[in-house]
């Protein structure tokens, strides 16, 4: 393996990465030393972004490297931990210094927002590739899963769905000439703001710890609202109802519809099937919704639906609309929403 | 990310995949959960194979999954750590499930007699590519490293070097004519052991722990006995000497060259410079040298060199030999063994 790309990345990362104390030996040896407190369990998350399928090529570096920590601490927020240690196998097809420079910006800026250390990984020469691993921690025993909804608990969600997916439809147009036009009218904060939902998503870790005490299962949003609620319904052995007028939408995607950047049922798509959204879906059973509604004053989260008991043969989401019309459309859809962003 | 490929993977994986008791939380959720044992450190390790540039393009599957975990639990072995938990990315150019079902048969294996358990990861479609990345235990504070060697250590390694070179030549023969049909020649149960030690290499976990007790530094041949030897006498603030005639040739490699498949000068630079053996190199001081003495009479060591006071301006490895002709054409390769292997 080429080493010298991995000292660059390593030196710019030295110059704006998180030193931790329980780091007992970094990036340069076969392997890091770590140190794990006790009485907590380890949380370890992997996940791979390529060039041309998790984001537009030619995307910038630094939203690439901010990406691909996010969408691993999202899965560390979904189990309700606190994000430690990193590992990065970057792949590239060439050393470019400036692309690497920014790349590691992006990360390193994140790492240190939630005090995360770059242990080890290694560099290679290929097609432009990102593999993320984080090991956090999280008490013994009460880490969050997809499993542990009950029937009767509400369906909460941290923000508003769809924005990331309008984001990237703005920034990778259609290949229709007219669509190229539509997608470049509307107020430009508003399509500003959606494209920064897709390149730079938060993930939301200070929620998935206060989750521990009040949500009985959690997922995070990455392939689509409708099909990570199905498959948190199926582990918890329930189904979900979505009710659709619930589900919150970002006054700037409101915008680009009112200014017909999108068209309506294009912006149900993406809010309920669109991916990249690295929210927190959760479930709150009864007994917790005081909890809940503090969290609800303080506008962090929304509920959007209620699980009940699975019926053998139906779906395992239903989305429900007080518009007959709509209600029509969604029901005609491939039988459930199971199928979106698979 | 498609999962189908993902699943199938999981599938073999559970037929033939270790069930550890710290392993709370396998794959399937955002992440897994696992228990550490108190009074331990954590060692993290990643390493990524790409076809064509880490093994030949159509190399047998069961080979690439061997070799993917393979190289980690080296590092792991390196560092005197007992492996347990593993992530697997994998990027593959189609979901071909005979190649899947033999990949996961390679890991599995291995996985198994080292208690390995694959507790998450992801698919990816794209150019085949496995990122992989293991966790493992040591007593606190005990971690082996590079760092640590001093003059009047001995240098020692764990198996003859060169054989996986040696193997991966007459597994990609150079283009031109009169090699291959040179390298054809020679005895085939020294031709297959030579490829089984690239396709297959063994790491040596067991030897590394026992190490922890014996030696000052430690690390595993990846890019070549004496690039390698670099890097540890550099980490450790010395210069290491190779004495030649102590290197160990398997009965494989001599047997190629008394056949004429190798040149000798071939068989050398495979053993000096040769990646891919997966030893381990580790220094150990003169109050050890009664253990040590018990390793090499069970035959697992062999003492190859000294480390020596690092003398400013001269290279951190010198190949010492008792030929005249050879030592000019060792002293005459570009001024250290340093840049081997890179």
């Amino acid at each position: 393996m080429p080493l010298g790309e991995f000292e660059l990345i390593d030196r710019f990362f030295r110059e704006a990465g998180c030193r931790r104390g329980d780091v007992v030996l970094g990036v340069g040896d076969d392997g890091a030393i770590l140190r794990p407190p006790e009485g907590f369990d380890l949380i370890a998350v992997s996940d791979t972004l390529v060039e041309g399928v998790h984001f537009p090529a030619g995307a910038p570096a630094r939203s690439v490297g901010h990406r691909a920590l996010a969408v691993n601490l999202s899965d560390i927020a979904a189990m309700g931990a606190v994000p430690a240690w990193s590992l990065l196998a970057l792949t590239l097809p060439r050393a470019d210094e400036a692309w690497i420079k920014e790349f590691a910006k992006g990360f390193s800026l994140l790492a240190l927002e939630h005090e995360v250390s770059l242990v080890g990984g290694d560099t290679t020469r290929g097609p432009l590739m990102i593999g993320v691993q984080v090991i956090g921690f999280v008490p013994h025993g009460v880490a969050l899963r997809r499993a542990g909804g009950r029937p009767g608990d509400v369906l909460c969600i941290s923000g508003t769905p769809g924005d990331a997916a309008a984001g990237l439809a703005l920034l990778a147009p259609d290949a229709a000439a007219g669509a190229i036009s539509r997608r470049a009218r509307g107020d430009e904060t508003s399509r500003v703001a959606l494209r920064a939902r897709f390149e730079y998503p938060t993930p939301r870790l200070e929620l998935g710890r206060q989750l521990l005490d009040i949500a009985t299962a959690c997922i995070d949003v990455s392939d689509g609202l409708a099909g990570d609620i199905g498959k948190l319904a199926a582990a918890s052995g329930c189904a979900a109802i979505i009710d659709l007028e619930r589900v919150p939408r970002s006054s700037a995607l409101a915008a680009l519809v009112r200014d017909g950047v999108f068209e309506e049922r294009e912006a149900l798509r993406f809010m309920l099937a669109g991916g990249d959204d690295y929210e927190l879906v959760f479930t709150v059973p009864p007994e917790n919704r005081e909890a809940l509604a503090e969290l609800e004053a303080r506008g962090d989260v929304w509920v959007i639906g209620t699980l009940v008991e699975a019926e053998p043969g139906t779906p395992h989401v239903t989305v429900r609309t007080e518009q007959p019309e709509l209600q029509r459309y969604l029901d005609a859809l491939p039988s459930s929403f199971d199928h979106f962003g698979g």
